[in-house]
């Protein structure tokens, strides 16, 4: 990725942080935050209290990086903060529960302008006010002296509702593997943003605000799913983890995916298309859509949203856990198409 | 504070994250960060589950930079553990709870040595298993382009155990102020490392590893505390926050504060001295000791640890909520002591 612009003012610019203050700044994110109805405190104590009606509560961190994970000139705040909320609820509901608060860790330069970070705070509300969730509290520091980036770590709690977890670990031989939600939009939109171009912009839109399909995740586990996980490193890379922790097989059908994923006049092949690549390259490898993977019994009828794109079988005696796209495992198939099996979080 | 000179090896050094990358960075940290008794599901899949068997959770957040809440040339790896845990462990305290899982959010050059992340595990972990608590879950991320720090944010869980939270806005007329810990110490150790010294060690000791008074927290509930909060910005500016927040003026008594804080012949006497300053400063407004300070009805006996140190009175016709310190302002206070009343966090 190539370096952003500095789109930082100085420190003590008007509006910036370093001369609103910390408390300054909190009252008036919180002032955008909403009200999580499960909240008995909200924002400004010590610590929230939340309500846990299932008497488990779940609960998962994601990092944001800007320069990583997001760039100030290809996105709104609003768009950072509902990404930002979106990594972590896809995640909650990967495991069958539904979100009810998040918390927010931001380390920003001083020059930082209050009014991006407020809007950064109305992302994040309006992405979980759905749930009824919002933000209960966190923490702001100065970045370190050397950066000027922001980074934010926000960690979702959720509710299970009575559910039993949905599992990495649960596949067995003989399920259905299925997704719900997109594959490959956010690669898509970035290969377009990279090369300077906004258009088309369904795809820059599902880069900049991903939409994961957070009811399917607690219909999967009402539907019997065996093991889900969020696809936020790629198709390849998340199906591979529910191999690896389930010690099994995961034959993938391309043609399945295809037809499921791939509109031949839709955004990816129009892009593919115009750049001379292969848009399953993105349905395979691209992370950050949060579609969910999971796998269900053979006999089970898949909850709407569900498509089926493959099985699971036992791994042969002698072999080792892991995917295949029509019987190619996945790094050749990676390879094949220019691409690794996933993100590369330290690259 | 002085920059801290550079410790960052290359991103292709041996053990570096960006050699050993994320899931191998994770496995290495989870081998280090032992088992949340409350854990239904830990670390390693979408999110983690934790029971809440109080029907609530208590949640927060704590944001750690390095350069500006730690030096990797003044702390150990297990320090910044140590460090970052408790800073997070209080703030579940001050709410009267017990602390039940720790979730990290990690952002880091690809030179950082695995193994100094390890060690951050270690102490996080150590740190924890008093309470039966551990890290349940987190994320990893390159740092961005153009930083060579370490960030950390901790979100800590705690459970109420069936109590009602202490807030910061329950300080009535007529109640007692107390502290329970350590004040000033961290402060007091800092000023000894930016001077170049390593001793008194318990000081500095005390600023690289804070030890919160966790038990006093849940005590101070149990015993009917009116408010409570955690010293992390220091006494002035955190019993503020009771004052603002319970809309009333608490009354701190000097000589009370020297006879329970300031042993004649302890390490802020001896550093100050040495320094040609006056220890009260450290004591009124050195954070990061993770005291806790809370309010009583005046008929209460105070449970272990806690010491007396003001009164809550209403705020006068005309007048404002606030800290005063044998009558002055404590905004006066702090100028006199050529402090200011505690953190600044954008400064």
């Amino acid at each position: 990725m190539t370096r952003p612009r500095p789109l930082i003012p100085r420190p003590d610019a008007a509006d910036s942080v370093g001369v609103v203050g910390e408390f300054g700044l909190i009252a008036r994110v919180v002032a955008r935050s909403g009200t999580a109805a499960l909240a008995d405190v909200g924002p400004g104590d010590d610590a929230a209290v939340v309500r846990t009606p299932d008497g488990r509560v779940v609960a998962c961190t994601d990092v944001l990086v800007e320069g990583r994970h997001f760039r100030r000139d290809w996105s709104s705040a609003e768009d950072v903060g509902h990404k930002a909320a979106a990594a972590n609820l896809a995640d909650v509901a990967a495991m069958g529960a539904v979100p009810t608060a998040l918390l927010v860790g931001l380390a920003c330069p001083a020059g930082t302008p209050a009014a991006w970070l407020e809007d950064v705070a109305s992302g994040m509300a309006e992405e979980c006010e759905r749930f009824g969730a919002a933000v209960v509290g966190g923490d702001t520091s100065a970045s370190a002296p050397d950066s000027s980036a922001v980074v934010l770590s926000v960690t979702a709690l959720g509710d299970l509702q009575g559910r039993s977890p949905v599992l990495r670990s649960g596949a067995r031989p003989g399920d259905v593997v299925a997704v719900a939600g997109r594959l490959g939009w956010s690669a898509c939109g970035l290969a377009v943003l990279r090369r300077g171009f906004h258009s088309p912009i369904a795809a820059v839109s599902a880069h900049r605000r991903p939409t994961p399909p957070y009811a399917a995740g607690p219909a999967a586990a009402d539907a019997g799913a065996t093991s889900m996980c969020d696809t936020s490193d790629g198709l390849l890379a998340d199906a591979g983890h529910l191999a690896a922790d389930s010690d099994v097989l995961i034959d993938l059908d391309r043609a399945a995916l295809a037809a499921g994923f791939l509109d031949p006049v839709g955004p990816l092949a129009q892009v593919a298309a115009a750049l001379g690549g292969d848009p399953m390259a993105w349905v395979l490898t691209g992370g950050e859509d949060h579609a969910l993977v999971a796998t269900f019994p053979d006999e089970v009828e898949l909850p709407a949203g569900w498509t089926t794109i493959g099985t699971v079988s036992a791994v042969p005696a002698g072999g080792e856990p892991g995917v295949r796209v029509d019987g190619v495992p996945a790094v050749r198939v990676a390879e094949d198409l220019g691409e690794g099996t996933g993100h590369v979080h330290f690259g």
